[in-house]
């Protein structure tokens, strides 16, 4: 395509209305020319997506002019060097080349694979921060470092295996590991070597990184930094348009631990946007209620800048998603205020756990978010609801939300009241007796009260999608199944004493 | 936007060619243009909405001037106020107020916030009409009036509480409710006071309105109408591409109880929809087969004016969905003929419960159409059918999807047999004992056998959809599986006695 | 539309612009053109779905003439009077009229309702000989003529009954095979005589087709031959366009027992693929990556030809789908390589039984791939993942994949194992007493196991969409959980001894 309207400039450079078409050709560099080169033949779908992304048109300079509301380049200073040309293979994947432990030599090249939120951060540097202080940035450490979550994520992806009768979870491996928890998690990097490859450019080396590949929001990458851009803005295009449709956060978010995709698809919000959305402009910055869209995807809530149709604020755009969280409705084991800090590692309960309530549903409060901060975050994302509702219409909603992380707390707590009795009458093995709490067949029937169905009750009440994830699909008839089931096995076990 | 083309009529008024465009200006009512001067700055999502619709450029007079085919107005007469204006705020929103106790008086105007069917009936009255007979219209009544529905509803929703050992569910407060079952079936709207508020334009008093957000299909609205045309008919553009688009149907439609959405989108039908509606015709009306479409979404084959392309008229438009419907799959406990009256609180069957069949499968025949209703009914349909199919092709398909009727029904008599025995042996306490049939255990795996497990494998037989969710996806996998743990269950229970 | 082009040409023929057009009006044969007369009325949706497609304007010869990679017609001969006329109604409904038992005198024509890929091979002899090869095309013998699936099929759809407190479940009868198993599988159609009917146009007389309709991929055809190519593509457009979206396959892979699409839908891959296919080209053929897509589709990686950038070949085409694939995930018991033979009913494991794993693990060898055959697969589909990828991620992806087979199958291995020591324990009837392995409570649960939660965790791996299905959704969590419970049923049955 590039060569093709190269060979247009030349031959019709003479007429006047090609002429401005062949003038604002974008220029890209030279280093970035040679990688094409080669790449484009090897590796047609991903230059080819590059090809058709804003990064090959647009340099950082242009980027730069543009009014403060429509600017998609955050940082004032961008290095020269890459200011005056596009943003192309050579701009990211040489940047910084001593800081990334999988820099190697290539074609005279020091290029780096894995690209890090600090390359990005050349351009974009106010997302970075805001995505360092988002809880996202640090999902990594969050569950690999909390006991907690380790002994959960071992009963559930640990091999099984059984020992003289009973049944037990092996620690899980790497691989699993990986392509499991971590897949959305992010895995942490290692370069573990080098290797020398036959390719049909010749022979050429290689790095060897553990953990990859891998595009999960807490990676940890090669020079250290945490995150992964790319887990939203698609590698190579890198396209608004994508990482603002409901798709890219279905990756991860699609359930039955955190069914936001599946709710909003059935909520009416998804039914306009699944309907209407091929007539939507989703490029434009600022996003304009109304005019651009006129229903909103996760983007338009958690994370866009959104103005009105007059070119006012609506409330501005953030990549530190609880900005516009005041609730965690993810319960750990109960819905509670978000975390103060985004390392949740830091979090323990009154029983020392690291988690942010008792089992008894009291919050680990010192740890989270205050009054003042929990109604300035609410009333940040209500200013999006009412951007399309009256007053009456928000507070109604925001009525019934409030209830059901009452209500689903309480149906927890139920729950885990019966659980606790299991376990001080040794039914089955807790905390208390030095096992795991998430292990044992009964166990896991009430770890999905809370994982799953409240979680599920509760997404549906957010997004008001209650027809039937609040219901019958995995919402409350679910919880109120198993809880059912809970106290029948409790009570069978009575009997038998 | 349309403040763009007043100024382009101005500047090129004087051209030819923009002359009729000019001269075709939609008029907009003095009180439509004062609501849009403040609401376009406060809620713009809904405004623009409304600037794309048909509403915002169509005047009720010129709608009506349609051949009768095409015709959307139905209504004969059109009040003198509202014919030669567009359809904006105002013309809805101010509509009758003495009708609504919602009515509160907006800057001069006597306005009311929630616009009902009555409302809507100015123009569309014959849908009004139709619409009254639908059982949705009556969804709230049928639900909320009917003793054994509301014990179902709260061994589900209701708050999980243990009395002496036993589980028990409290009642379901009104605001869960309003998020689940009535999220779909409709609120029953009351206006409980009026308040003040400090707006942007100074001080205002607002109405209270109690079930107030609600669109479900059998809202119970301000003027005492039944139904929500927004339940499909999104606000404020009302769209009918999106009406059309099975989207909308899935809100309330998609499972396990009632999987219509999912069994559509695994049909072979689902799968041309999705594949190739970008280029279909979801404005047309008629709607002619194969031309606007070449395969059915949800509203072809329940609601739309069907043509072919002849413009002969394949089957006539309908908001009283069972006029295309015979068989109600939706079991209760059984699937059976769809009732003659809307009002379903009006069936008992021979036990005196408010079911249409009893709990041997017997029908509560006088509550149900008749053979000529029944066949006329099933004529209509098989009409959709054929516009696409040879008789052949539709006779056998309706032979499979009879046939299973008979034996999924068949499954829940087996199902039930084995519940009355646990009944009946005292293993579990139902209706004949006062207690409720559904809030233990394994009667809530009873109960999912005829609510899920036959409802999947019915509509998957009656969309064709048979590939996974007549099989393994929540149809006879899941039937077959909770019938032999039934089963083993009251086995356990009779060795111990 | 037809009608009105040719009026046009009429019309206009004198002008220059429209000569062109006119003259490539494509020429309907005068048989197709007597269908289109009357089923253009009485069929409109097929008719107009025909009208819009790439047979009802192209001529065979013509589409002979297309360059080697683009050429769609792979027939090298094709009959004479067909190869000037377009593709329409009667060039393939009345095509080798005695070979077709359904075959009968239709105003003068020898029409057969059931068109079978012998037909299609008149054009696409090179697709049609390749399905051949495609252990799709055996689907209905692969499962109708096996007995131990046949006993698995009766134990999911069988009727359930109860025999003396015992749950047993009846054989399947014709009608509900139709349309649960052999929906996907295929009918095996026969004539079972012919039947007069009163038409609009006068009394005709058509056969009648046990087992039809039926679109299954492995039908059982009134020519003997096996497939039914409108499994893809879609009549009576047969778009390749739809053909290559993944909506087609989903019809039969969404699961929970094969769901690649569910997990696609939920990969990065299928995240672009949602956002960004409006944009691309379904239709071209060599399908170039890159350019004509930016992310892979079902049928990118296990169908279609495609080509860089400068028009080399990535990938042949092929319609026997197994040239790709070394492994087969689906576990029966255990994921093992691919079986040699379509046939699979020529399979025996040690045990004599028709299934390609022992239930200790052990591969039934000599009916499976070898090394050579299997690394020659896995290289030619790792041809499509390098068009995007370096050699190091795919390497890493291919590495994680191979380990998800060996970790799944080492929990099936336990799993099984305990089952059979509950079998062997006589807690419940296997194989060794006669007994059906499939029927009983527990059976179920421990083949949802292996038919459901080991393979969501590998189709996630194989498909990079570990975020929830390798996780939560029906993934590991499902299999420690069943586990578990499979190992609590066995270790309170031994108490109660």
């Amino acid at each position: 395509m590039r060569h093709l309207s190269l060979i247009l400039c030349a031959l019709y450079g003479f007429m006047a209305p090609f002429t401005g078409f062949c003038e604002d050709r974008p220029v890209i560099s030279s280093a970035t020319q040679q990688c094409l080169d080669c790449h484009g033949t090897y590796h047609p779908g991903i230059v080819e997506d590059w090809e058709k992304s804003r990064h090959a048109v647009m340099t950082p300079e242009k980027a730069m002019a543009a009014a403060a509301l429509s600017r998609k380049v955050s940082s004032t200073s961008v290095p020269d060097a890459a200011k005056s040309v596009v943003v192309g293979c050579a701009e990211c994947h040489t940047q910084r080349p001593k800081s990334h432990a999988d820099t190697f030599s290539h074609n005279g090249f020091d290029v780096h694979v894995v690209v890090s939120p600090e390359d990005c951060a050349a351009c974009h540097s106010q997302e970075r921060d805001q995505y360092g202080g988002n809880i996202m940035a640090h999902a990594w450490k969050n569950l690999a470092e909390n006991k907690i979550y380790q002994d959960l994520k071992q009963s559930i992806i640990g091999n099984p295996i059984r020992k003289s009768g009973k049944l037990a979870f092996d620690p899980p491996d790497a691989l699993t590991n990986a392509e499991t928890c971590f897949y959305c998690h992010g895995t942490r990097l290692t370069v573990t070597g080098f290797e020398k490859r036959d390719t049909d450019a010749g022979e050429l080396e290689f790095p060897i990184i553990d953990g990859w590949p891998n595009q999960g929001v807490g990676r940890i990458n090669l020079d250290g930094s945490k995150g992964a851009c790319t887990a939203c803005h698609n590698r190579h295009g890198f396209s608004m348009e994508t990482a603002r449709k409901p798709y890219t956060c279905k990756e991860c978010h699609s359930g039955p631990d955190v069914p936001a995709y599946k709710v909003y698809e059935a909520s009416k919000h998804g039914n306009i946007a699944a309907s209407k959305q091929s007539s939507w402009d989703f490029q434009a910055v600022p996003w304009t209620v109304g005019r651009d869209f006129t229903a909103p995807t996760c983007a338009t809530c958690h994370i866009s800048l959104l103005t009105n149709t007059d070119g006012e604020v609506v409330v501005q755009r953030t990549h530190q998603m609880n900005d516009r969280l005041s609730t965690r409705i993810f319960g750990l084991i109960y819905a509670h205020r978000q975390p103060k800090n985004p390392d949740t590692t830091l979090i323990r309960n009154s029983a020392g756990l690291g988690l942010p309530t008792d089992f008894d549903g009291t919050p680990a409060s010192q740890y989270l978010i205050d009054d003042t901060e929990f109604n300035k975050r609410q009333k940040t994302l209500q200013a999006v609801c009412l951007a399309c509702h009256s007053l009456s219409w928000v507070k109604g909603h925001w009525q019934r939300f409030d209830h059901t992380i009452q209500t689903t707390n309480a149906a927890t707590r139920a729950a885990t009241d019966i659980m606790r009795d299991i376990w001080k009458k040794g039914y089955a093995s807790g905390l208390d007796r030095g096992a795991s709490p998430f292990d044992e067949s009964i166990e896991k029937k009430w770890s999905a009260i809370w994982l799953f169905d409240a979680n599920n009750s509760r997404f549906a009440s957010a997004m008001a999608g209650g027809g039937d994830y609040g219901v019958f699909a995995e919402g409350r008839y679910a919880l109120s199944t198993r809880v059912a089931e809970l106290n029948e096995w409790l009570m069978l076990k009575g009997k038998k004493e």
